[in-house]
Protein backbone atom coordinates (compact mmCIF):
# COMPACT_ATOMS: atom_id res chain seq x y z
CA UNK A 1 0.00 0.00 0.00
CA UNK A 2 2.67 2.16 1.15
CA UNK A 3 0.28 4.31 2.62
CA UNK A 4 0.27 4.68 6.51
CA UNK A 5 -0.21 7.01 9.18
CA UNK A 6 -2.77 9.69 8.15
CA UNK A 7 -2.89 9.39 5.16
CA UNK A 8 -6.41 8.55 3.27
CA UNK A 9 -6.74 5.62 1.73
CA UNK A 10 -8.60 5.89 -1.54
CA UNK A 11 -10.22 2.22 -2.23
CA UNK A 12 -12.55 1.79 -5.09
CA UNK A 13 -16.17 0.02 -5.11
CA UNK A 14 -18.97 -0.76 -7.69
CA UNK A 15 -22.18 0.71 -7.57
CA UNK A 16 -23.83 4.08 -6.66
CA UNK A 17 -23.37 6.06 -3.49
CA UNK A 18 -25.34 4.57 -0.66
CA UNK A 19 -24.73 1.62 -1.86
CA UNK A 20 -24.44 -1.44 0.32
CA UNK A 21 -20.92 -2.28 -1.42
CA UNK A 22 -20.01 1.56 0.29
CA UNK A 23 -21.03 0.19 3.96
CA UNK A 24 -18.17 -2.92 3.18
CA UNK A 25 -15.68 -0.34 2.45
CA UNK A 26 -16.50 1.31 5.95
CA UNK A 27 -16.31 -1.65 7.39
CA UNK A 28 -13.33 -3.19 5.81
CA UNK A 29 -11.27 0.59 6.02
CA UNK A 30 -12.56 2.79 8.34
CA UNK A 31 -12.20 6.73 7.75
CA UNK A 32 -10.75 5.61 3.66
CA UNK A 33 -12.58 7.49 0.89
CA UNK A 34 -14.67 5.36 -0.88
CA UNK A 35 -14.43 5.94 -4.90
CA UNK A 36 -17.57 4.50 -6.75
CA UNK A 37 -17.05 2.43 -9.62
CA UNK A 38 -19.08 1.68 -12.64
CA UNK A 39 -18.12 -1.95 -12.96
CA UNK A 40 -16.19 -5.01 -10.83
CA UNK A 41 -13.23 -5.09 -13.41
CA UNK A 42 -13.01 -0.93 -13.08
CA UNK A 43 -11.93 -1.61 -9.10
CA UNK A 44 -9.88 -4.31 -9.51
CA UNK A 45 -8.16 -2.32 -12.59
CA UNK A 46 -7.57 0.31 -10.12
CA UNK A 47 -6.13 -1.52 -7.74
CA UNK A 48 -3.49 -2.69 -9.50
CA UNK A 49 -2.34 0.32 -12.06
CA UNK A 50 -1.85 2.01 -8.36
CA UNK A 51 -4.96 4.74 -8.77
CA UNK A 52 -6.51 2.98 -5.63
CA UNK A 53 -5.13 2.10 -2.45
CA UNK A 54 -7.24 -1.40 -2.49
CA UNK A 55 -10.65 -2.38 -4.09
CA UNK A 56 -13.68 -4.13 -2.47
CA UNK A 57 -15.42 -6.30 -4.23
CA UNK A 58 -18.67 -9.10 -3.26
CA UNK A 59 -18.07 -12.42 -3.84
CA UNK A 60 -20.99 -14.05 -2.69
CA UNK A 61 -24.17 -13.36 -1.46
CA UNK A 62 -26.18 -16.38 1.04
CA UNK A 63 -29.19 -15.81 -1.02
CA UNK A 64 -27.86 -15.10 -4.69
CA UNK A 65 -24.91 -17.20 -4.06
CA UNK A 66 -21.24 -16.83 -5.83
CA UNK A 67 -20.38 -13.44 -7.54
CA UNK A 68 -18.58 -15.90 -10.35
CA UNK A 69 -17.64 -12.70 -12.50
CA UNK A 70 -15.58 -11.42 -9.26
CA UNK A 71 -13.80 -15.30 -8.94
CA UNK A 72 -12.68 -14.29 -12.41
CA UNK A 73 -11.29 -10.87 -12.52
CA UNK A 74 -9.65 -12.80 -8.95
CA UNK A 75 -7.64 -15.04 -11.44
CA UNK A 76 -7.19 -12.57 -13.96
CA UNK A 77 -5.97 -9.46 -11.65
CA UNK A 78 -2.44 -9.61 -9.84
CA UNK A 79 -4.18 -8.82 -6.72
CA UNK A 80 -4.57 -10.44 -3.29
CA UNK A 81 -6.97 -10.79 -0.70
CA UNK A 82 -6.55 -9.32 2.71
CA UNK A 83 -9.57 -9.54 4.58
CA UNK A 84 -13.52 -10.25 4.49
CA UNK A 85 -16.86 -8.40 5.84
CA UNK A 86 -19.93 -9.99 5.67
CA UNK A 87 -22.31 -7.08 5.20
CA UNK A 88 -26.44 -7.65 5.97
CA UNK A 89 -28.51 -6.48 3.23
CA UNK A 90 -31.13 -4.62 5.76
CA UNK A 91 -34.02 -2.95 3.35
CA UNK A 92 -35.16 0.25 4.85
CA UNK A 93 -38.69 2.13 3.87
CA UNK A 94 -37.65 5.64 3.62
CA UNK A 95 -39.46 9.38 1.95
CA UNK A 96 -38.83 12.88 2.54
CA UNK A 97 -38.77 14.05 5.72
CA UNK A 98 -42.10 14.63 6.75
CA UNK A 99 -44.20 12.26 4.80
CA UNK A 100 -46.03 9.73 6.84
CA UNK A 101 -46.53 5.29 6.03
CA UNK A 102 -50.07 6.15 6.04
CA UNK A 103 -49.70 8.89 3.22
CA UNK A 104 -47.33 6.51 0.89
CA UNK A 105 -48.72 5.34 -2.14
CA UNK A 106 -45.62 4.55 -4.43
CA UNK A 107 -42.75 2.93 -3.64
CA UNK A 108 -40.05 2.38 -5.71
CA UNK A 109 -36.79 0.11 -5.71
CA UNK A 110 -34.49 -2.83 -7.41
CA UNK A 111 -36.98 -5.48 -8.49
CA UNK A 112 -35.05 -8.09 -5.80
CA UNK A 113 -35.34 -5.43 -3.03
CA UNK A 114 -39.07 -4.87 -3.54
CA UNK A 115 -40.35 -8.75 -3.87
CA UNK A 116 -37.87 -8.99 -0.59
CA UNK A 117 -40.35 -6.86 1.08
CA UNK A 118 -43.77 -7.69 -0.57
CA UNK A 119 -45.16 -8.99 2.35
CA UNK A 120 -44.11 -6.04 4.39
CA UNK A 121 -45.89 -3.61 1.47
CA UNK A 122 -48.66 -6.04 1.40
CA UNK A 123 -49.40 -5.67 5.01
CA UNK A 124 -48.78 -1.95 5.57
CA UNK A 125 -49.06 -0.56 1.58
CA UNK A 126 -52.00 -2.44 0.07
CA UNK A 127 -52.62 1.09 -1.39
CA UNK A 128 -49.36 1.74 -2.68
CA UNK A 129 -47.88 0.45 -6.40
CA UNK A 130 -44.42 -0.44 -6.58
CA UNK A 131 -41.93 1.21 -9.33
CA UNK A 132 -38.76 -0.66 -10.82
CA UNK A 133 -35.58 1.12 -10.17
CA UNK A 134 -32.04 0.08 -11.18
CA UNK A 135 -30.69 0.22 -8.18
CA UNK A 136 -31.50 0.77 -4.51
CA UNK A 137 -29.35 3.86 -3.82
CA UNK A 138 -30.32 5.43 -7.02
CA UNK A 139 -34.19 4.71 -6.13
CA UNK A 140 -33.49 6.87 -2.93
CA UNK A 141 -31.70 9.54 -4.88
CA UNK A 142 -35.12 9.80 -6.86
CA UNK A 143 -36.95 10.49 -4.14
CA UNK A 144 -34.42 13.32 -2.39
CA UNK A 145 -34.48 14.79 -5.79
CA UNK A 146 -38.44 14.75 -6.45
CA UNK A 147 -41.22 16.86 -3.94
CA UNK A 148 -43.70 13.99 -3.39
CA UNK A 149 -43.92 13.60 0.29
CA UNK A 150 -46.41 10.36 -1.10
CA UNK A 151 -43.38 8.33 -2.80
CA UNK A 152 -40.53 6.61 -0.98
CA UNK A 153 -38.07 4.10 -1.71
CA UNK A 154 -36.75 0.74 -0.09
CA UNK A 155 -32.71 1.06 0.24
CA UNK A 156 -30.03 0.96 2.87
CA UNK A 157 -29.78 3.36 5.86
CA UNK A 158 -26.44 4.63 4.65
CA UNK A 159 -29.01 5.71 1.37
CA UNK A 160 -31.23 7.34 3.72
CA UNK A 161 -28.65 9.33 5.41
CA UNK A 162 -26.49 10.44 1.56
CA UNK A 163 -29.97 11.82 0.48
CA UNK A 164 -31.53 13.46 3.41
CA UNK A 165 -34.44 11.00 3.79
CA UNK A 166 -36.31 9.71 7.09
CA UNK A 167 -36.44 6.20 7.71
CA UNK A 168 -40.47 5.06 8.08
CA UNK A 169 -39.65 1.70 8.61
CA UNK A 170 -36.43 -0.61 9.42
CA UNK A 171 -36.02 -4.31 8.52
CA UNK A 172 -38.79 -4.83 6.03
CA UNK A 173 -37.28 -7.62 4.93
CA UNK A 174 -39.08 -10.84 5.11
CA UNK A 175 -35.56 -13.08 5.26
CA UNK A 176 -33.42 -12.04 7.30
CA UNK A 177 -30.79 -13.76 6.16
CA UNK A 178 -29.49 -11.58 3.85
CA UNK A 179 -25.74 -11.28 4.04
CA UNK A 180 -23.35 -10.29 1.45
CA UNK A 181 -19.71 -11.41 2.07
CA UNK A 182 -17.02 -8.57 0.74
CA UNK A 183 -13.19 -8.58 -0.06
CA UNK A 184 -10.92 -6.47 0.52
CA UNK A 185 -8.18 -6.51 -2.47
CA UNK A 186 -4.75 -5.11 -2.74
CA UNK A 187 -1.92 -5.34 -5.03
CA UNK A 188 -0.24 -8.91 -4.82
CA UNK A 189 3.48 -7.40 -4.85
CA UNK A 190 2.59 -4.79 -2.18
CA UNK A 191 0.42 -7.38 -0.24
CA UNK A 192 3.42 -8.17 2.11
CA UNK A 193 4.40 -4.71 2.90
CA UNK A 194 0.63 -4.59 4.33
CA UNK A 195 1.11 -6.97 6.99
CA UNK A 196 2.39 -4.97 9.58
CA UNK A 197 1.29 -1.81 8.61
CA UNK A 198 -2.11 -1.24 10.30
CA UNK A 199 -5.36 -2.09 8.38
CA UNK A 200 -7.54 -5.35 7.72
CA UNK A 201 -4.48 -7.53 7.40
CA UNK A 202 -2.92 -6.64 10.44
CA UNK A 203 -4.49 -9.10 12.84
CA UNK A 204 -2.46 -11.31 15.34
CA UNK A 205 -1.91 -14.59 13.98
CA UNK A 206 -3.96 -15.83 16.69
CA UNK A 207 -6.75 -14.70 15.21
CA UNK A 208 -8.89 -17.80 13.09
CA UNK A 209 -7.89 -17.11 9.55
CA UNK A 210 -8.72 -18.62 6.18
CA UNK A 211 -7.42 -19.40 2.74
CA UNK A 212 -8.65 -18.94 -0.04
CA UNK A 213 -8.01 -20.66 -3.73
CA UNK A 214 -8.64 -21.51 -6.67
CA UNK A 215 -7.68 -24.85 -8.67
CA UNK A 216 -8.60 -26.81 -11.95
CA UNK A 217 -9.01 -29.90 -13.39
CA UNK A 218 -9.78 -31.45 -16.69
CA UNK A 219 -11.39 -34.93 -15.15
CA UNK A 220 -14.53 -36.57 -13.79
CA UNK A 221 -15.82 -35.63 -10.46
CA UNK A 222 -15.38 -37.20 -8.13
CA UNK A 223 -12.54 -39.25 -9.44
CA UNK A 224 -10.56 -36.51 -8.53
CA UNK A 225 -12.21 -34.31 -6.59
CA UNK A 226 -12.09 -37.25 -4.48
CA UNK A 227 -8.47 -37.14 -4.51
CA UNK A 228 -7.46 -33.57 -4.42
CA UNK A 229 -10.01 -33.00 -1.05
CA UNK A 230 -8.03 -35.74 0.54
CA UNK A 231 -4.64 -33.75 0.45
CA UNK A 232 -7.03 -31.89 3.69
CA UNK A 233 -8.61 -34.64 4.87
CA UNK A 234 -5.80 -36.34 5.96
CA UNK A 235 -3.91 -33.61 7.52
CA UNK A 236 -7.48 -32.68 9.65
CA UNK A 237 -7.71 -29.50 7.60
CA UNK A 238 -11.41 -27.80 7.55
CA UNK A 239 -13.04 -26.94 4.28
CA UNK A 240 -15.22 -23.57 4.76
CA UNK A 241 -16.24 -23.52 1.19
CA UNK A 242 -16.32 -25.83 -1.47
CA UNK A 243 -17.67 -25.33 -5.01
CA UNK A 244 -17.73 -26.61 -8.98
CA UNK A 245 -18.03 -24.34 -11.76
CA UNK A 246 -17.77 -26.01 -15.05
CA UNK A 247 -15.99 -24.33 -17.73
CA UNK A 248 -17.99 -23.49 -20.83
CA UNK A 249 -16.25 -24.47 -23.70
CA UNK A 250 -14.56 -27.31 -22.19
CA UNK A 251 -16.86 -30.13 -21.37
CA UNK A 252 -15.21 -32.30 -18.65
CA UNK A 253 -12.90 -29.53 -17.21
CA UNK A 254 -13.96 -28.14 -13.95
CA UNK A 255 -12.78 -24.92 -11.56
CA UNK A 256 -13.14 -25.11 -8.01
CA UNK A 257 -12.56 -22.83 -5.30
CA UNK A 258 -12.12 -23.57 -1.54
CA UNK A 259 -11.95 -21.83 1.01
CA UNK A 260 -9.99 -23.82 3.78
CA UNK A 261 -9.01 -22.96 7.91
CA UNK A 262 -5.31 -21.70 8.35
CA UNK A 263 -2.62 -20.04 6.69
CA UNK A 264 -0.57 -20.33 3.56
CA UNK A 265 2.28 -20.17 6.48
CA UNK A 266 1.05 -23.31 8.56
CA UNK A 267 2.81 -26.41 7.49
CA UNK A 268 0.39 -28.64 7.14
CA UNK A 269 -1.47 -26.07 4.35
CA UNK A 270 1.80 -25.01 2.64
CA UNK A 271 2.23 -29.04 2.00
CA UNK A 272 -1.23 -30.14 1.41
CA UNK A 273 -1.36 -27.02 -1.44
CA UNK A 274 2.07 -28.27 -2.99
CA UNK A 275 0.03 -31.39 -3.12
CA UNK A 276 -2.67 -30.63 -4.64
CA UNK A 277 -0.53 -28.22 -7.05
CA UNK A 278 0.91 -31.65 -8.41
CA UNK A 279 -2.31 -32.82 -9.79
CA UNK A 280 -4.06 -30.22 -10.92
CA UNK A 281 -4.18 -28.30 -13.93
CA UNK A 282 -4.17 -24.58 -12.37
CA UNK A 283 -3.71 -23.27 -8.88
CA UNK A 284 -4.00 -20.21 -7.68
CA UNK A 285 -3.68 -18.89 -4.04
CA UNK A 286 -5.86 -16.00 -3.64
CA UNK A 287 -4.41 -14.91 0.08
CA UNK A 288 -4.84 -15.49 3.42
CA UNK A 289 -7.22 -13.38 5.77
CA UNK A 290 -8.85 -13.34 8.73
CA UNK A 291 -12.11 -14.77 9.13
CA UNK A 292 -15.24 -12.68 9.59
CA UNK A 293 -18.42 -13.92 11.24
CA UNK A 294 -22.12 -12.72 10.15
CA UNK A 295 -22.90 -10.10 12.90
CA UNK A 296 -26.71 -10.62 13.48
CA UNK A 297 -26.72 -7.35 15.71
CA UNK A 298 -25.75 -5.35 12.34
CA UNK B 1 -50.32 -32.40 -15.39
CA UNK B 2 -53.00 -34.62 -16.45
CA UNK B 3 -53.15 -31.83 -19.69
CA UNK B 4 -52.09 -34.04 -22.10
CA UNK B 5 -52.92 -33.67 -26.28
CA UNK B 6 -53.46 -30.93 -27.94
CA UNK B 7 -54.37 -28.76 -24.70
CA UNK B 8 -52.23 -25.65 -24.60
CA UNK B 9 -49.94 -25.41 -21.18
CA UNK B 10 -49.73 -22.53 -18.68
CA UNK B 11 -46.04 -22.32 -17.75
CA UNK B 12 -45.21 -19.95 -15.23
CA UNK B 13 -41.59 -17.64 -15.29
CA UNK B 14 -40.28 -14.49 -13.47
CA UNK B 15 -39.43 -11.21 -15.38
CA UNK B 16 -40.67 -9.65 -17.98
CA UNK B 17 -42.07 -10.05 -21.34
CA UNK B 18 -39.16 -10.32 -23.75
CA UNK B 19 -37.04 -11.51 -20.91
CA UNK B 20 -34.63 -14.60 -21.21
CA UNK B 21 -36.50 -16.77 -19.17
CA UNK B 22 -39.22 -16.54 -21.43
CA UNK B 23 -36.62 -18.53 -24.10
CA UNK B 24 -36.33 -20.65 -21.62
CA UNK B 25 -39.60 -21.91 -21.14
CA UNK B 26 -40.24 -21.84 -25.18
CA UNK B 27 -37.01 -24.11 -24.82
CA UNK B 28 -38.46 -26.44 -22.43
CA UNK B 29 -42.23 -26.37 -23.27
CA UNK B 30 -42.45 -25.42 -27.11
CA UNK B 31 -45.65 -24.38 -28.17
CA UNK B 32 -46.85 -23.42 -24.03
CA UNK B 33 -48.11 -20.32 -23.05
CA UNK B 34 -45.61 -18.67 -21.29
CA UNK B 35 -46.91 -16.37 -18.13
CA UNK B 36 -45.11 -13.58 -16.69
CA UNK B 37 -44.63 -13.70 -12.64
CA UNK B 38 -43.48 -10.95 -10.76
CA UNK B 39 -41.16 -13.16 -7.94
CA UNK B 40 -40.01 -16.66 -7.94
CA UNK B 41 -42.03 -17.87 -5.25
CA UNK B 42 -45.09 -17.31 -7.75
CA UNK B 43 -44.07 -19.30 -10.24
CA UNK B 44 -43.61 -22.25 -7.16
CA UNK B 45 -46.65 -21.32 -5.60
CA UNK B 46 -48.47 -21.43 -8.50
CA UNK B 47 -47.17 -25.00 -9.92
CA UNK B 48 -47.88 -26.48 -6.29
CA UNK B 49 -51.69 -24.57 -5.93
CA UNK B 50 -52.43 -25.93 -9.60
CA UNK B 51 -52.72 -22.38 -11.19
CA UNK B 52 -49.83 -23.41 -13.61
CA UNK B 53 -49.00 -26.52 -15.52
CA UNK B 54 -45.38 -26.19 -15.10
CA UNK B 55 -43.07 -23.70 -13.83
CA UNK B 56 -39.60 -22.58 -15.11
CA UNK B 57 -36.73 -21.11 -12.82
CA UNK B 58 -33.25 -20.41 -13.30
CA UNK B 59 -30.63 -22.19 -11.17
CA UNK B 60 -27.46 -20.87 -11.71
CA UNK B 61 -25.55 -18.11 -14.26
CA UNK B 62 -22.07 -19.27 -15.72
CA UNK B 63 -20.76 -15.66 -14.85
CA UNK B 64 -23.09 -14.93 -11.79
CA UNK B 65 -23.54 -18.19 -9.89
CA UNK B 66 -26.09 -20.07 -8.42
CA UNK B 67 -29.26 -18.62 -7.62
CA UNK B 68 -29.42 -19.91 -4.18
CA UNK B 69 -33.30 -18.49 -3.70
CA UNK B 70 -34.27 -20.59 -5.60
CA UNK B 71 -32.56 -23.84 -4.11
CA UNK B 72 -34.19 -22.50 -0.83
CA UNK B 73 -37.70 -22.79 -3.05
CA UNK B 74 -36.78 -26.36 -3.93
CA UNK B 75 -36.87 -26.98 -0.04
CA UNK B 76 -39.53 -25.45 0.74
CA UNK B 77 -42.17 -25.95 -2.05
CA UNK B 78 -43.10 -29.85 -3.11
CA UNK B 79 -42.44 -29.99 -6.92
CA UNK B 80 -40.10 -32.04 -8.90
CA UNK B 81 -37.39 -30.94 -11.45
CA UNK B 82 -38.02 -32.77 -14.75
CA UNK B 83 -35.66 -30.83 -16.78
CA UNK B 84 -33.13 -28.32 -17.57
CA UNK B 85 -31.80 -26.18 -20.55
CA UNK B 86 -28.99 -23.99 -20.64
CA UNK B 87 -30.08 -20.57 -22.25
CA UNK B 88 -27.08 -18.28 -23.61
CA UNK B 89 -27.35 -14.66 -22.80
CA UNK B 90 -26.65 -12.96 -25.84
CA UNK B 91 -27.22 -9.24 -26.10
CA UNK B 92 -27.95 -6.96 -28.99
CA UNK B 93 -28.55 -3.69 -29.48
CA UNK B 94 -31.72 -2.65 -30.75
CA UNK B 95 -33.70 0.57 -31.73
CA UNK B 96 -37.18 1.75 -33.69
CA UNK B 97 -36.76 0.54 -37.23
CA UNK B 98 -35.02 2.95 -39.53
CA UNK B 99 -32.40 3.72 -37.08
CA UNK B 100 -28.96 3.53 -37.81
CA UNK B 101 -25.91 2.65 -35.50
CA UNK B 102 -24.02 5.90 -36.16
CA UNK B 103 -27.16 8.02 -35.36
CA UNK B 104 -27.58 6.12 -31.85
CA UNK B 105 -26.47 8.87 -28.82
CA UNK B 106 -28.27 6.73 -25.77
CA UNK B 107 -28.24 3.18 -24.76
CA UNK B 108 -30.39 1.40 -22.08
CA UNK B 109 -30.41 -1.69 -20.48
CA UNK B 110 -29.67 -3.15 -17.24
CA UNK B 111 -26.52 -1.88 -15.29
CA UNK B 112 -25.64 -5.83 -15.52
CA UNK B 113 -25.76 -6.24 -19.29
CA UNK B 114 -24.30 -2.66 -19.87
CA UNK B 115 -21.31 -3.80 -18.32
CA UNK B 116 -20.85 -6.94 -20.35
CA UNK B 117 -21.49 -4.64 -23.59
CA UNK B 118 -18.97 -1.68 -22.49
CA UNK B 119 -15.88 -2.91 -25.02
CA UNK B 120 -18.31 -2.81 -27.98
CA UNK B 121 -19.82 0.28 -26.44
CA UNK B 122 -16.72 2.28 -26.64
CA UNK B 123 -15.42 0.98 -29.78
CA UNK B 124 -18.44 1.74 -31.25
CA UNK B 125 -21.13 3.82 -30.07
CA UNK B 126 -18.11 6.57 -28.18
CA UNK B 127 -20.89 9.52 -28.45
CA UNK B 128 -23.40 7.87 -27.07
CA UNK B 129 -24.28 8.33 -22.99
CA UNK B 130 -25.78 5.11 -21.05
CA UNK B 131 -28.87 4.75 -19.25
CA UNK B 132 -29.49 2.25 -16.69
CA UNK B 133 -33.05 0.40 -16.97
CA UNK B 134 -34.27 -1.96 -14.21
CA UNK B 135 -34.22 -4.74 -16.93
CA UNK B 136 -33.52 -5.80 -20.42
CA UNK B 137 -36.99 -6.38 -21.62
CA UNK B 138 -38.11 -3.16 -20.08
CA UNK B 139 -35.44 -1.35 -21.75
CA UNK B 140 -36.74 -2.35 -25.20
CA UNK B 141 -39.77 -1.88 -23.94
CA UNK B 142 -39.30 1.97 -22.97
CA UNK B 143 -37.61 2.10 -27.06
CA UNK B 144 -40.75 0.77 -28.53
CA UNK B 145 -43.05 3.07 -26.36
CA UNK B 146 -41.06 6.14 -27.45
CA UNK B 147 -40.29 7.93 -30.27
CA UNK B 148 -37.04 8.63 -30.96
CA UNK B 149 -34.71 6.68 -33.54
CA UNK B 150 -31.48 7.69 -31.49
CA UNK B 151 -32.09 5.71 -28.50
CA UNK B 152 -31.45 2.30 -28.37
CA UNK B 153 -31.71 -0.71 -26.00
CA UNK B 154 -29.72 -3.76 -24.95
CA UNK B 155 -31.78 -6.54 -24.84
CA UNK B 156 -32.77 -10.40 -26.17
CA UNK B 157 -33.66 -11.24 -29.65
CA UNK B 158 -36.79 -12.01 -28.58
CA UNK B 159 -37.60 -8.78 -27.00
CA UNK B 160 -36.90 -7.20 -30.30
CA UNK B 161 -39.21 -8.96 -32.04
CA UNK B 162 -41.94 -8.73 -29.41
CA UNK B 163 -41.22 -5.05 -28.91
CA UNK B 164 -41.19 -4.60 -33.05
CA UNK B 165 -37.56 -3.29 -32.96
CA UNK B 166 -34.73 -3.70 -35.90
CA UNK B 167 -31.86 -5.35 -34.39
CA UNK B 168 -28.25 -2.78 -35.00
CA UNK B 169 -26.09 -5.33 -33.59
CA UNK B 170 -25.65 -9.08 -32.18
CA UNK B 171 -23.80 -10.47 -30.14
CA UNK B 172 -22.34 -7.39 -28.60
CA UNK B 173 -21.19 -9.05 -24.84
CA UNK B 174 -17.71 -9.54 -24.27
CA UNK B 175 -17.50 -12.44 -22.92
CA UNK B 176 -19.67 -14.99 -24.75
CA UNK B 177 -19.71 -17.90 -22.38
CA UNK B 178 -22.60 -16.37 -20.42
CA UNK B 179 -25.44 -18.94 -19.84
CA UNK B 180 -28.01 -19.77 -17.91
CA UNK B 181 -28.92 -23.09 -16.77
CA UNK B 182 -33.11 -23.05 -16.20
CA UNK B 183 -35.10 -25.87 -14.52
CA UNK B 184 -38.34 -27.43 -15.61
CA UNK B 185 -40.67 -27.83 -12.64
CA UNK B 186 -43.99 -29.82 -11.58
CA UNK B 187 -45.86 -30.60 -8.76
CA UNK B 188 -44.04 -33.51 -6.90
CA UNK B 189 -47.22 -35.66 -7.05
CA UNK B 190 -48.28 -35.39 -10.66
CA UNK B 191 -44.36 -35.67 -11.87
CA UNK B 192 -44.83 -39.56 -11.84
CA UNK B 193 -47.83 -39.25 -14.24
CA UNK B 194 -45.82 -36.70 -16.66
CA UNK B 195 -43.23 -39.58 -17.14
CA UNK B 196 -44.86 -41.57 -20.19
CA UNK B 197 -47.01 -38.11 -21.61
CA UNK B 198 -44.92 -36.12 -23.60
CA UNK B 199 -42.86 -33.12 -22.57
CA UNK B 200 -39.49 -32.55 -21.42
CA UNK B 201 -39.21 -35.68 -18.88
CA UNK B 202 -40.13 -38.19 -21.92
CA UNK B 203 -36.74 -38.66 -22.92
CA UNK B 204 -36.00 -42.24 -23.09
CA UNK B 205 -33.60 -44.21 -20.63
CA UNK B 206 -30.66 -44.07 -23.27
CA UNK B 207 -30.59 -40.83 -22.41
CA UNK B 208 -27.78 -39.48 -19.93
CA UNK B 209 -29.41 -38.42 -16.77
CA UNK B 210 -28.39 -36.65 -14.30
CA UNK B 211 -30.39 -36.54 -10.48
CA UNK B 212 -30.08 -33.20 -8.47
CA UNK B 213 -30.40 -33.34 -4.50
CA UNK B 214 -29.58 -31.56 -1.62
CA UNK B 215 -28.66 -32.19 1.98
CA UNK B 216 -27.48 -30.87 5.44
CA UNK B 217 -24.96 -31.83 7.59
CA UNK B 218 -23.55 -30.41 11.10
CA UNK B 219 -20.39 -30.62 10.54
CA UNK B 220 -16.67 -29.35 9.99
CA UNK B 221 -15.98 -30.00 6.08
CA UNK B 222 -14.38 -32.09 4.57
CA UNK B 223 -14.09 -34.37 7.69
CA UNK B 224 -18.11 -35.57 6.61
CA UNK B 225 -18.27 -33.21 3.35
CA UNK B 226 -14.71 -36.32 2.40
CA UNK B 227 -17.20 -38.95 3.99
CA UNK B 228 -20.45 -38.04 2.27
CA UNK B 229 -18.43 -38.13 -0.96
CA UNK B 230 -16.95 -41.49 -0.87
CA UNK B 231 -20.35 -42.96 -1.16
CA UNK B 232 -20.44 -41.65 -4.91
CA UNK B 233 -16.74 -42.25 -5.48
CA UNK B 234 -17.05 -46.00 -3.94
CA UNK B 235 -19.87 -46.39 -6.88
CA UNK B 236 -18.00 -45.11 -9.74
CA UNK B 237 -20.78 -42.71 -9.90
CA UNK B 238 -19.57 -38.76 -11.37
CA UNK B 239 -20.84 -35.88 -9.80
CA UNK B 240 -21.39 -32.94 -12.02
CA UNK B 241 -21.96 -30.32 -9.25
CA UNK B 242 -20.70 -29.68 -5.87
CA UNK B 243 -21.53 -26.23 -4.04
CA UNK B 244 -21.81 -26.40 -0.16
CA UNK B 245 -23.51 -23.19 1.35
CA UNK B 246 -23.43 -21.72 5.18
CA UNK B 247 -26.33 -21.91 7.29
CA UNK B 248 -26.71 -18.55 8.10
CA UNK B 249 -27.16 -18.44 12.19
CA UNK B 250 -26.40 -21.82 12.95
CA UNK B 251 -22.65 -22.01 12.69
CA UNK B 252 -20.51 -24.93 11.51
CA UNK B 253 -23.58 -25.68 9.39
CA UNK B 254 -23.82 -26.25 5.74
CA UNK B 255 -26.03 -27.11 2.49
CA UNK B 256 -24.61 -29.08 0.11
CA UNK B 257 -26.40 -29.40 -3.53
CA UNK B 258 -25.04 -32.39 -5.29
CA UNK B 259 -25.78 -33.06 -9.06
CA UNK B 260 -24.46 -36.36 -9.84
CA UNK B 261 -24.89 -38.33 -13.21
CA UNK B 262 -27.32 -41.16 -13.34
CA UNK B 263 -31.36 -41.67 -12.28
CA UNK B 264 -32.15 -42.48 -8.81
CA UNK B 265 -34.12 -45.70 -10.70
CA UNK B 266 -30.52 -46.93 -11.11
CA UNK B 267 -29.53 -48.97 -8.13
CA UNK B 268 -25.86 -48.29 -7.56
CA UNK B 269 -27.38 -44.19 -6.90
CA UNK B 270 -30.10 -45.55 -5.05
CA UNK B 271 -27.78 -47.68 -2.48
CA UNK B 272 -25.97 -44.28 -2.36
CA UNK B 273 -28.38 -41.65 -1.81
CA UNK B 274 -29.56 -44.82 1.26
CA UNK B 275 -26.50 -44.79 2.70
CA UNK B 276 -25.90 -40.81 2.25
CA UNK B 277 -29.20 -40.27 4.36
CA UNK B 278 -28.07 -42.44 7.13
CA UNK B 279 -24.88 -39.16 8.02
CA UNK B 280 -27.20 -36.35 6.97
CA UNK B 281 -29.52 -34.08 8.97
CA UNK B 282 -31.94 -33.86 5.89
CA UNK B 283 -31.88 -35.04 2.61
CA UNK B 284 -33.83 -34.41 -0.73
CA UNK B 285 -33.61 -35.58 -3.95
CA UNK B 286 -35.00 -33.16 -6.28
CA UNK B 287 -35.44 -35.24 -9.74
CA UNK B 288 -33.59 -37.24 -12.36
CA UNK B 289 -34.04 -35.62 -15.65
CA UNK B 290 -32.24 -35.65 -19.28
CA UNK B 291 -28.96 -33.75 -19.22
CA UNK B 292 -28.80 -30.38 -21.32
CA UNK B 293 -25.38 -29.47 -23.02
CA UNK B 294 -24.44 -26.06 -23.59
CA UNK B 295 -25.14 -24.93 -27.19
CA UNK B 296 -22.59 -23.27 -28.46
CA UNK B 297 -24.26 -22.48 -31.60
CA UNK B 298 -27.91 -20.72 -29.70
Amino acid sequence: MGVTGTSTLSVGYQGETGAYSEEAVEKLFPGSTAIAHQNFDDVFAGVVDGALDAGVVPIENSLFGSVHVNYDHLREFDVRIVAEAQVRIRHNLMALRGATLEGINEVRSHPQALGQCKVFLRTNLPQARVHASYDTAGAAKEIALGHSPTVAAIASVRAAEHYGLEILASGIESNHQNYTRFLALVPAARAGERAGAGGPSAASTTVAHKTSLVYAMHSTVPGALFNSLAVFASRNIDLLKIESRPLVGTPGSYLFYLDLDGRVEEESVANALQQLAESTDYIKVMGSYPRAAYHEAD
